[in-house]
């Protein structure tokens, strides 16, 4: 099926104004929610902010957003846990970036964390995101059905040792080793997936979903973001480093595992449109009130960085 | 005032007894919490239950639940928030020994974290405690005065970016440089007594404490947390590395700031003594309920490691 095929059936919606006006006031509100850059020890917070605002496209709060609205939620409800998931998803990538881990010099065209602030300061900086994200999931409005507990013990597995750091885990252990596609998949589920699931269940959950709407979420959050580490390693083969704004070939040049690699690229392709279909199935529930969630998703399979 | 006269007046009180037993209460319930050292994936599991299991003295755990005893509570209601605080500890040497920090080989006579698993799984295993503290004190039970919201926020306050990670930037950028005492207190605010604070306060808010009560609790965490750390710089001038179980004299060489490098040795003494001395002075509120907090308080200040 082209990918033509899957355009959004809503013609009316405007992806482009939608991602422009959510990235604006997720940045207002992490500015706000983050200590300024003056407030002591000021290295610290020029550190959180310097990786937090370094032009991150915030697909995962956009996608919390989305799914906040698709469930008849507020914006203003749904900001905090999108603030916290954007927050992990900043410190797992200064972590990830460090000379023990990836040791990459760029992300985002810009010198990656420890270039700028020292090994020592990234470090801690990554540490005060991750509690910074749950210090601001925890300003978020509870409901009976989805207290602050639930919410809490939501991002605590997504970001922990069985999710996302898991991932982390086994992609540093399966460099240069030969590794199957299950084994692969292992990985980009904990490494990429968990956490823009939980991003889009936290949009549910703050409009106080039904648990029908909160399944469908989380088959499209899943299903989404195995589709969106697909394209990641389909992009570091294909695009240049100039136009990733990090070093493109790196995942071969760490001799990892990725899709294109263990399956080739016009397979790895498909996975991703088939992950994108059903991440579009799931999406029937909501009869025409997902626009916003199918068109990051569809936006998402058409990215060329 | 000679140290003797601050002896405990409930001469009761079996404090050996008290710390063996909620020692090892609280390793059950941390073994309890964590994924066993077999859960896939296995390395980060070993890694965090190495350092969580290293011998640690449970001080703050142990000062959790005296204070929720204090305050007429169960230990079943403090223990996640005890485990949560000890989490947090662990996470927080295992990231301070790192090179880019202070770069240490031993903690508690063993090899550090990243001696034995590697920087990139020791930076990993610092994460996942500091999440899995999260994910623990959101299984303590809320009460409507000290609510799941509240209890985070506190534990996010005590080990973010203005508290803890406050205190270890201080220590850091400060190394070399000749302070002054003012500024020297500062970082031991934050670096130690933010975190033993939090711990006491923590444990009040599981017995459903007042707030005369809680703020009785907070300034005696307050002082003992400054005197806890006081000690800790006299003994790295005055004992041997056999008997600290990690490299003594490593302040003075670091060119760390110290109380004794500042005031002296003398005058050290006498500040952890009044510390303590104030500390002891927060507890007449609890009319005798109290003997375990000024047992370890006591503990504290006559420790000689």
């Amino acid at each position: 099926m082209p990918v033509t095929a899957r355009r959004s059936p809503y013609p009316a919606f405007d992806l482009k104004a939608f991602l422009a006006s959510r990235t604006d006031a997720v940045n207002r509100a992490l500015d706000d929610f983050l200590p300024t850059e003056t407030t002591r020890p000021a290295t610290i917070h020029k550190a959180m902010r310097y990786s937090l605002f370094a032009g991150g496209k915030r697909i995962r709060p956009a996608l919390c957003l989305a799914a906040a609205e698709a469930c008849g939620g507020r914006d203003a409800h749904a900001m905090p846990l999108a603030c916290a998931v954007e927050c992990i998803h900043t410190y797992s990538l200064v972590h990830d970036d460090l000379p023990a881990m990836d040791n990459d010099d760029y992300r985002r065209g810009k010198l990656t964390n420890h270039k700028v602030f020292g090994e020592g300061i990234a470090v801690l900086a990554g540490d005060a995101l991750l509690t910074s994200a749950f210090e601001i999931a925890a300003k978020c409005k509870g409901w009976s059905r989805y207290s602050h507990r639930t919410i809490i013990l939501e991002i605590a597995a997504a970001a922990g040792s069985l999710q996302l750091i898991a991932g982390q885990v086994a992609d540093l252990e399966g460099e240069g080793k030969r590794i199957s596609a299950k084994e692969l998949q292992y990985i980009h589920e904990r490494k990429t997936s968990a956490l823009l699931c939980c991003a889009v269940r936290l949009g549910g959950m703050s409009a106080n979903c039904s648990s029908a709407q909160l399944k469908a979420l989380t088959s499209f959050g899943y299903n989404v973001g195995l589709a969106f580490q697909v394209i990641d390693d389909i992009l570091d083969v294909t695009q240049t480093s100039d136009k990733l704004g990090k070093t493109a070939g790196k995942d071969t040049k760490a001799q990892k595992a990725t899709y294109p690699a263990i399956v080739g690229l016009e397979k790895s392709r498909k996975i991703a449109e088939q992950l994108t279909h059903r991440a579009f199935t799931a999406l029937k529930i909501f009869k025409g009130k997902a626009a916003a969630l199918e068109g990051l998703a569809e936006y998402l399979l058409l990215r060329d960085r």
